[in-house]
């Protein structure tokens, strides 16, 4: 189940997510929150700490004051695995999306 | 006190930290933090955090498991001030260097 993910699978996966687009030459895919504040914007980024620490599945993200750009991608799976979507799911959720 | 710095007294600054270097082509300086995991590495941008927010003076940052990649710059002021010299040095004890 943390296989990579097929193109069709993937396309099914990201049209239950929201904002999420796969990255250009590399598998793995990317979006960006924009929140009013750096308090909001890391008050996200605390909470899918936790939850990416307990999945043991972490993010690359870049922070500058309101925005959070993420890229997520499976390093062991060499590309997008279900692990990813649940993320970015989450990361829908806690980012009011 | 929070004018952009002359390279004199960017030099001069930058001794006194550890590890920061001036960006090529910006006016901004740049360091590289490397924790044992990501547990670490996020629990010091979470004290960084609270520090920038309480100065009003926010990093952009780049967080990739166990690695931080940390830019500042004063917008306002389009260059290093005193105020990038303050986070970074709080910045040196949070990580531990």
């Amino acid at each position: 189940m943390s296989g990579k993910l097929t193109d069709q699978e993937m396309a099914e996966k990201l049209a239950t997510l929201t904002g999420w687009t796969p990255v250009e030459g590399r598998s793995a895919i990317h979006r960006t929150f924009t929140f009013k504040t750096f308090n909001q914007a890391f008050g996200f980024m605390t909470r899918v700490a936790l939850k990416a620490e307990a999945m043991n599945h972490h993010p690359e993200w870049f922070n500058v004051y309101n925005r959070v750009e993420v890229t997520l991608s499976t390093h062991d799976a060499g590309g997008v695995t279900d692990k990813d979507i649940t993320l970015a799911a989450f990361m829908d959720k806690a980012g009011g999306a």
